[in-house]
């Protein structure tokens, strides 16, 4: 039996609360202790992945406490109810079944008649078939050309998690013969967006991706009536160049304006949707379809990672509950996500919207409203480039930011060279290894200005190369994090009610049904 | 007589600190009275800009306060103090002349036996005559053909703020026939940052800008051999197809590696260098000389705003105690920066280093721990792509975030169409002028789950297109804000001593030479 309590109620997090403990990070940090640390707070995680917590405030006691805090959550009873097919966004009345995209965790769930594994595989494999006939040249433009690059347009979710899996791979896929089709993006519904992709791409060899769940987001039927027209323009038939991702239910999937249709379902948020065709089509067209399987393999076994029921062998609960220490117990608002790795330049984007979108919610899940912090802000950039930015603030700023960094021991283009006796993968990783331990024990110096305080935690997930697998066991990690966090904080983790009243007041502008504030702001930007 | 205080001892920071009031937004910003306030808290920026504050938790009690607080802080006077040429930096000894790079705002500012003001203006110079030998193929490559790709190597302020810079014109550029060399940018140390750049460009028709003022910069000396080593296996001379940027004094400056030298110096911090030919280089080769000088047009022009005594009359300083008093008095950690224009993408990335590099810091400018909050996180995306994403967390989530929003009457492209009647520059508007509103006033909802608190407060500045000079107002505006910030929070806002403790233990880790948690690191990251 499954109970929804809010965290302020469980027993655990009471004891945690009134622990009044703070462990000293720069102490347990030093010497020979600080060596064992790192060896024993460690958890392996999909994929050859690891998860090293060394850095992180906690010490047992308190472990035992989130250990404690996640069995009385239920956390993994939760979760098993969720893959098992039960209605846990409440507010919508719907499944969350992208687990379902990437393998079976439990049983077989049907909804609405229909087998969802098997209907998610299906679609899987309509996209691959439909991808290889493109690479092979049997699907082309009017002229019989093979199509050699891919223009997904979508927002949010249909956007930011497909961009940043191909940027994360574009190279991994160059160096190892596997990129197919360049990919682009068209988002915004700024018209420079557009525009600049239009004006930069072969419009006549493009295959265009339309993203939209419903149907009728706004950004990206506009943009795609703005690519038809351009296409027009160009003497081209945008029925042979477009194909759409959508719902079954929605306007687009009938249509004959497609080469094909692919489908998604309501059970598939927006920011959950990379593993299913939302990323699928873009990037097996991209990668080939063998690719992205791959991907969609290391997804799943994170996926079977997250159901270990002890703490401290499941690193996406254990990051979760640290996590939720530092914001609820600790009072840290904002986490950084930094990962030394240029390929995962949009990956914090992605998990901005994954994590903010989530949990950032004043009402738990039964509408009530809960009276502890919730989701953090979350930001992030690539090191080594941000210790060249925002470090500054991060080592001796008046906040404490906890940090959440990754690395790979191999690059992904396998171009490296020494110079002055190591090569760049090394200073990449050394400045990783030096931040971690710059930001937990810090420095005196005489001249306080060059002091630094350290106590700053952070956690590291280590892989040997960021190839797809580990990919998808990355972002498998986080999207099951977000879900832990959000089943000990009582929220639906899966519904965006947050977005709507925007979206209304945006089509009162321009209907012009305005007055006050709203139409003198109109009126200054000349709308 | 200059008097460097801290800000808790101020009498107008008493006085603000002890009102013990909170304006309530979503009343003030509601009917005639919203409307009157978006008339009257408004103030003209340069260039045509404006920078509007109706939306911000303020009003004329708190703003004569914010007003009397700037005075008491001397804020006009330690800007003139700087750009007249005093020794602001003090912690490095150094001058801070970034204002002189686009013109002079006060006296002559000799240093060092050099007048700095002409100093910067013969090196622009230098800038502007090479690009120009490179646009009419004077200056070519080995095989006498023209250069088609520049590429900046840098990273920190020699990355971001130029890389900002220049998508911010590029697609202005592309529509004003100005887009005379496509740019690209290498930062990382990460070896698949290079690699991913070398294998997308034509190398033998692109010139390479390496920018390091020291000369020392671990990831740019990296990556400069990197570079050269690749040009060399491909047959081409490095000699022929790279430039430097650094000071007169750096190893670089009188290499025969490059084909010419352009220099700036100590007085132009990293972060506040795109004035400077550490972003005139690179952008007069990508857009000519002339945007360039639009562009420091567009920057001193604000510079010259930001002199205005009178707070009201000032938007940089305005801006800056709005948001002192958000973080100091409210106590908000963080702030967004939202621009509705996808060519600002990367702007945010760049307004992060310059805030949060600045001022985030925990002594005073004397080394003194102060005992208030300074520099905020700073973050952002462009909108509408962030109402898809972290918008539900700012909206709902349980802490306030001020927003900071840009927006534009017209697009840069020029190249829009009606959809459902209006076209995608009046949508893009419409939502941000929606935004504003539904964070202000927020919206009452039988069901707690749709119901918006309101009261997230917001300014947004306006202009009619992001052209060269509006950048470069925009530009200065904010580094302007943070100048002024960092008087008040009494900072030394041009070093960054929190950069170096990483940079030392990541040279111990490569030279094998550490134990403990560092070693045990160095060890799982296989170096």
């Amino acid at each position: 039996m499954i109970n929804w309590k809010n965290l302020d109620t469980l027993k655990a997090y009471g004891k945690l609360a009134g622990l009044n403990k703070r462990v000293c990070l720069p102490e347990l940090m030093a010497g020979e202790g600080g060596a064992d640390r790192v060896a024993s707070y460690s958890v392996p995680m999909a994929c050859g992945l690891r998860y090293n917590y060394a850095a992180k405030a906690v010490d047992d006691e308190i472990l035992d406490l989130l250990a404690e805090l996640a069995d009385e959550a239920q956390l993994t009873e939760k979760y098993a109810a969720l893959y098992n097919g039960e209605m846990i966004n409440t507010g919508e009345k719907r499944l969350v079944l992208h687990h379902l995209t990437r393998g079976q965790l439990g049983e077989t769930v049907v909804a609405d008649g229909v087998d969802k594994g098997a209907f998610y595989a299906a679609q899987q494999q309509k996209a691959a078939a439909f991808a290889e006939k493109v690479h092979r040249g049997e699907i082309t433009n009017a002229a019989g050309e093979k199509f050699s690059t891919v223009v997904q347009i979508g927002i949010g979710g249909s956007d930011l998690g497909p961009r940043a899996m191909y940027l994360a791979l574009e190279n991994w896929a160059r160096q190892n013969d596997t990129l197919k089709l360049e990919a682009r993006f068209i988002s915004n519904v700024d018209p420079d967006d557009a525009a600049n992709v239009l004006k930069t791409i072969d419009a006549a060899h493009s295959l265009f991706v339309l993203v939209s769940k419903s149907g009728t987001t706004l950004e990206t039927l506009t943009n795609e009536s703005f690519v038809k027209e351009s296409l027009r323009k160009l003497g081209l038939d945008p029925a042979k160049h477009m194909v759409a991702v959508t719902s079954e239910s929605s306007p687009l999937a009938k249509s004959t304006d497609y080469l094909e249709a692919f489908f998604m379902d309501d059970y598939i948020g927006g920011r959950y949707s990379s593993t299913s065709c939302v990323g699928g089509v873009v990037l097996s067209l991209a990668f080939g379809p063998e690719v992205f399987a791959r991907f969609l393999a290391g997804a799943h076994a994170a996926d079977e990672t997250a159901k270990e029921k002890e703490l401290r062998r499941n690193p996406a609960m254990l990051d979760a509950l640290i996590g939720l220490y530092e914001r609820n117990v600790l009072g840290y608002p904002v986490t950084a996500v930094l990962p030394y790795s240029q390929a995962l330049s949009r990956f914090p984007a992605h998990l901005q919207q994954l994590d903010m979108e989530s949990n950032g919610k004043h009402v738990n899940r039964f509408g009530e409203p809960v009276r502890y912090p919730t989701g953090p802000v979350i930001f992030g950039e690539p090191g080594t480039n941000g210790q060249h930015s925002f470090y500054q603030l991060l080592h001796q700023g008046t906040d404490i930011v906890p940090l959440q960094f990754v690395g790979f021991r191999r690059s992904q283009a396998g171009m490296d060279m020494d110079i002055q006796g190591s090569s760049s993968q090394q200073k990449l990783c050394a400045n990783v290894a030096a931040q971690i331990m710059a930001f937990a024990c810090g420095k005196q110096d005489a001249n306080p200005n060059k002091s630094f305080d350290g106590g700053r935690p952070s956690s590291i997930i280590i892989g040997e190369q960021l190839t797809p697998e580990a990919l998808g066991a990355l972002l498998a990690h986080f999207e099951n994090k977000v879900m832990f966090q959000g089943f000990c904080w009582n929220l639906n983790s899966f519904d965006q009610e947050g977005v709507q009243l925007g979206k209304v007041l945006a089509k009162r502008v321009l209907a012009h049904d305005t007055d006050g504030a709203l139409k003198a702001y109109s009126e200054l930007l000349a709308i």
